[in-house]
């Protein structure tokens, strides 16, 4: 059998029973019942996900996918397409709001090139998973082949893997790719059936002109390539991208393993609904990071029933949201392992 | 001239010249202009707050300031009111959410008797300061006297300055006090002008019976002390609370000091209402730390033009919305302080 669907068979069942036993041991901890909020969802989730009545969050990673995208020919972006090589230079260097953010949190960031159009022989640093050298243009034909596409979630699934064997505690994931909300919009309205006009967005910052030509190119991807929805791997081969692949990857490898995962925003979501619709268990081992402020990014959270973290309207991507989020998932489990029971700090309990 | 007076008269402006300087660094920095969101208000608003180019978050400090309420003789909390100093001793031997979240913001906890009906003489690791044993009943009469508040207000005001003084750079409220989310939704009614059915919440979770009691309580002590809104210490002293005033004397300190300060959830915005009746310049050194799910928080907030920057259905006080949104802001000056720009990373700039 090959690596993708034999990792989807090995993804266990979240236990609820796991969830209500942590539950009941916030609820005795000298708080009123409920009083922390979506920290004690996370904190009974992490025990539910890891199946550890005492999880650990101590080692941390962000998964950061560089690619390109033929698309960006139609004029979809706002910047030049050699900004996502120099992009990736710039977080080997550690400048970029990615690097910055994965400090923070305590994580590591592994950068890996799955489909930039760049020549990276010999960078330090990188890890070259090429697949393809940025996908082809979407609105003339398949972005991907099918094969291509199943190779771009092999390297995430094999990833996830290695880091798990590693002893890494929790993934997030991230994105470089200039011109990849376009393709993430084609996956949301494809996947979803909402029309492109309604989850396409500005991207970095494009003006009216070249937001309508990025509507009309991802409604001419969807209407010329036909993918079928049900069929999440056509999806992402014909309308989607390689770093969008690698994501969905790092996400199912993740379910497989029993890692949290923390998706970042809407690019990685496109990944995160490639995963979902490939088996809907994936969702059980996600997090997600923050509400993007692109439009399509809450039609595909709502799709899966997610509900963000953060809320700061961040559009960056390379995973800073997920990054930060870390730093929340990483309090509510400190709230879980480290506060006083009623018992323990001698505090009288509720009167009614 | 009294404390607060003086204080009051210290309060600087905020240079908005700087906030666009640091803005303007924000945007050479290596991502699309404005793509991260509110990290970016954050950062900026640092610097005009503190009036450096550089600021430093590397000393935080919350405060948590303990009372008393006369008013719980109304059955208006689902806690016994011995809970207060309980809690009191909880935080001195760090087993509560205010010492696991500030651990986790790297934040040091000031715990201040205020107001607590208890004797703690002798007891380490806690400020004494103690205005009263607990407030008057306001159904009764009034909570306080004005002295008493001014005196509530001036403790704040010295622990502000004490801590500017050492070093500190950012500051969090926060409170303990059972039955106090009742004087803060009268304060937030008599400041609002918003009636008391709609800013009364379930506080620590009652049932229907003790929020009828609760709404009554407010209303009666609202009628019978009838304070005059445009006098915010006759409104902290007629239906307010002693932790209260010492929080809205942080607000003061860290305004005249030129400190950010992290107002936390319902209890902390009821004192930081006060500061900003007081001298509206001190909402310029507010950072409003969460959205409480108390229903009068998001109006005071309204009325203080103050957008929350965590929203996880909190509502436990003692400075844990604070201590966690501490760790948001501090994401964001590194990231003003740590990513490359445009120049240095050698990436190209928007081509449009």
């Amino acid at each position: 059998m090959d690596l993708l669907s034999a990792t989807l068979k090995r993804i266990p069942e979240v236990d609820p029973a796991l969830e209500r036993k942590a539950q009941a041991r916030i609820d005795n901890l000298t708080k009123p019942v409920g009083s922390l909020g979506r920290l004690e969802e996370i904190a009974r989730r992490l025990v539910a996900i890891t199946g550890s009545e005492t999880p650990s969050l101590e080692r941390k990673v962000v998964f950061t996918f560089a690619g390109d995208h033929g698309v960006t020919e139609e004029g979809v972006s706002a910047y030049p397409r050699e900004v996502t090589a120099q992009m990736v230079l710039n977080f080997l260097r550690g400048g970029a709001g990615i690097n910055v953010l994965a400090r923070h949190a305590g994580a590591e960031v592994v950068v890996i090139d799955i489909g930039v159009d760049h020549d990276f022989s010999g960078t330090s640093g990188l890890r070259i998973e090429k697949v393809v050298r940025g996908t082809r243009n979407f609105t003339k034909g398949p972005a991907m082949t099918r094969e291509e596409a199943v190779r771009c979630v092999e390297v995430g699934i094999r990833l996830a893997g290695e880091h798990a064997r590693a002893g890494f505690h929790i993934f997030g994931t991230g994105d470089m790719g200039i011109g990849n909300t376009t393709p993430s919009a084609a996956i949301a309205a494809v996947m979803t059936g909402v029309p492109a006009t309604k989850v396409t967005g500005r991207g970095t910052g494009i003006g009216d002109e070249a937001f309508a030509r990025k509507v009309l190119a991802i409604q001419r991807g969807i209407d010329l390539n036909a993918p079928d929805p049900r069929d999440p791997i056509a999806v992402l081969a014909k309308v989607g991208g390689a770093e969008i692949g690698g994501i969905a990857g790092i996400i199912i490898g993740a379910a497989a393993n029993r890692v949290p995962v923390v998706v970042d925003g809407f690019i990685s979501t496109a990944g995160a609904l490639v995963a979902e619709r490939l088996d809907s268990r994936t969702a059980d081992f996600m997090f997600a990071a923050h509400r993007s402020v692109e439009p399509g990014h809450a039609i595909m959270m709502e799709a899966m029933r997610l509900q963000p973290i953060l809320d700061l309207g961040m559009r960056l991507g390379e995973g800073t949201g997920a990054a930060l989020a870390m730093t929340i998932i990483e309090a509510s489990l400190k709230i879980y392992k480290e506060m006083a029971s009623f018992d323990q700090a001698g505090v009288s309990r509720k009167t009614d």
